[in-house]
């Protein structure tokens, strides 16, 4: 069986917009579901905002290895239980892949704990991302750069904690720079930042692109079982300690109460 | 003028529970803010849950250089909107310190992402905090460890994520290790998790302890004037960009018009 | 064909000392080829300081995925040059797993840029090795934590780097902690620093710590081609630029001429 | 008494090259002394490579706060003693600030363990530095970005380890991207890594990266009393260990045996 990836898309600009829906006729999802497929290891399935539970149900969520995220326009429709249940399993374990707009998704919000702002401007200018480390996994078969001739421009200071990794970072034709390609640890899932893909731009069928979406999906997949009870704070009993402890001191808690949350 | 320290409490135990108010009669607030004003160069005030908007206004926090967080068993009780402004002064500058049980508080784990669980016995078990680097402006004054005869146990895995420093890591009588003391940067803000503070016992009595908090008050803070718009994403139109720009390709949005959220 | 290791052993008290001759009859280097080639996945070697070259000349760790280092006695005897060498190779992308007394290794100073100094104890006490993240590929199969019955106490202060994860922490029975298990990333290669393997103890033949060492040499490998020319600082002439560019201003350099070093 | 502060230069461009001797006639590192002591709370001296021990005389370096380092064509000159002892100062505290063409230097390789290689090329383009974190005590006084009409363009891929902050990314004319301001900490010592500063330019005549050079040397400097035995590894006995150890198993070393290095 290979990696169970889904694409999640809020998947709204494709049905308002006459040029999303040239450059991605059935929707960005199904276009990155195909590229990350194409070379059999992974299985990739979508969801998106209009499903009911936006396609995320906490049992498609338990069969999910990575999930990869993208929103623009409705993050605010995202609703916040599924945003916890996410959040949850990326703490178990399971991967996350965020790209383009959404760093500005309430899950990337959440991971990071920053404003995860920056600044931007849609004039289809010409972008470089260099490969800083190109024996990253996530790297694999990139050679020194990735060329598009037209994107969005996102620029410095782009406010998330320091990486684990610095993967690619951008030069913009406008004179900005970019933090493009960023890896987290958050518990135990693995979460990949990846800055390209502004929607009218046929950036999804670039073959470059596409490589790294395949490498992310490769590189963030766990394959140790989930870590269900990750958030637990679970009372550690001194009869159960593992050296010898006679308890001292006054207490606040019975023995065999549960912690305050 | 000094620093402007605000120690927030939730104030709850010390009105409920005999053996914490003998330690604490007015309230684990006022034993810090004493603490880390007996120098001079810290001007401590206190909050606490009870007071309207839980004594953290808007106009309060924007003259707060430095909060001191102290909570336990009231963390749901805390406003979701107190806590987005705590999270957004943080990433704007102020500095936020973060003590004992707070580790499962509403803005510990916005800011940190992850579920933030630990174990824990409270047992009065010996604890001792070993200092990783003693040039660390946090642990000034300190001398190789700091022995506490009675703590509650917190050990790990401790769910946060990979620290910007590592300053103690303790040693548990009963067998664990916890990783007590670690620092972050968010945004602007600086960021310092501290785990002694058990209320059935006197550790902020302690004199070791008091002068952590006083070390961390000042590694704190950032003098900087505070960055109001940090989580603003604005647009850099093309005609106002570094190197002159012609724009090419399909656009989503208008001139002038806003990014989404 | 399997993962290419070799475990370079200086392999001094094996042939001087007789309590660790029946620890280690073999040495400890054949001890842990066994070991990490029990699973079929890892094809091991060995190398020591006696052999020519220390059994590391340049086509033998051309031909190298994973080197496991264990030194005691005998750092100062290991020739700058094979050190200057695995250095290059570690940057090239070959793996590097440095055992317990490697922490005052050549090689181990080198790539951390510190002292790597740390205190210690001899007194066979207990150890136990708690799992920070147990969803981490070097913690896999590892429960909860490690228990080693007899331990040589290494204590911080350890003065390496912030490690990129931390994998272990020790507690110690004489009342320290330590950093057991930490990551690193040094060019295109990954560094495993792992602490237990006092060599009057046979902590080697112990089952868990076999596991750590298979996983850690699975995870140090990395199968991208070797980066060869990684510490070489190429001039990219204003001809070849991306983006078409006019000479400007005064010049050090002749056009073609090399970089200094 | 200010910061004491020490220009390391190896003073020789300036006396071989005309265009070089035009822009800095008394040499690079009079031009940054005097401009991090002119706001006075920094007192700088100079030191360079044809002095007896490089002007870095044990006596000298203990009297030290912060060093900055400035080398191009005669890293290879450069005492290895010499560098033996900076790299301990470093370790006990002192700061250090390096600085262009020193991230080839033998003290920068030995503090990073990797190749500190990049690509570069002369041809005076624009050079824009873009501030990550504006609030970060190095980029006071900065706004947004630092300009440079003409600089030595320095690439990625930077082969050095994941910083503790980037402070500063540079976008160049010719299409490359580099990290610009990094900042470690190597034991109690912190380094800042900065990439202008070419000699065939007016760099360090420039007002913007004065101010970082001032910045940068408040921020490295450690008011802590140097760690002097910061390399050691000293033996702790079980008689005086923290908690109440009865020594078992066999033993390597005699009681008050040094240890190996």
């Amino acid at each position: 069986m290979g990696i169970r990836a889904v694409v999640w898309n809020e998947f709204v600009h494709e049905q308002e917009n006459e040029i999303v829906q040239k450059v991605y006729p059935d929707g960005i999802h199904r276009t990155i579901a195909r590229a990350i497929s194409a070379e059999g290891d992974i299985e990739a399935t979508t969801a998106t905002l209009q499903e009911a539970e936006h396609g995320l149900t906490q049992a498609r969520l338990d069969e999910t290895d990575v999930l990869l995220w993208w929103g623009h326009k409705a993050h605010g429709q995202v609703d916040d239980a599924i945003v916890d249940r996410v959040q949850q399993r990326v703490a178990e374990g399971m991967g996350l892949i965020v790209l383009h707009s959404g760093h500005f998704s309430k899950i990337f919000k959440r991971l990071m704990g920053t404003p995860c702002s920056l600044r931007w401007r849609e004039a289809g200018e010409r972008e470089r991302l260099w490969v800083i480390n190109r024996n990253h996994p996530i790297a694999k078969g990139i050679d020194t750069a990735i060329e598009l001739p037209n994107s969005e421009m996102y620029g410095e200071p782009f406010l998330v904690p320091e990486p684990l990794e610095t993967v690619f970072i951008s030069w913009f034709e406008g004179g900005e720079v970019f933090r493009s390609g960023l890896t987290y640890q958050r518990g135990a899932g693995r979460i990949f930042y990846f800055e390209p893909g502004h929607e009218t731009y046929p950036i999804y069928h670039d073959a470059a692109i596409q490589t790294v979406l395949r490498n992310a999906v490769r590189w963030a997949y766990n394959p140790a079982e989930p870590w269900r009870d990750v958030s637990e704070a679970p009372n550690r009993p001194y009869d159960q300690a593992r050296e010898k402890l006679t308890p001292k001191g006054a207490s606040l808690h019975k023995k065999g109460e549960a912690g305050y949350r």
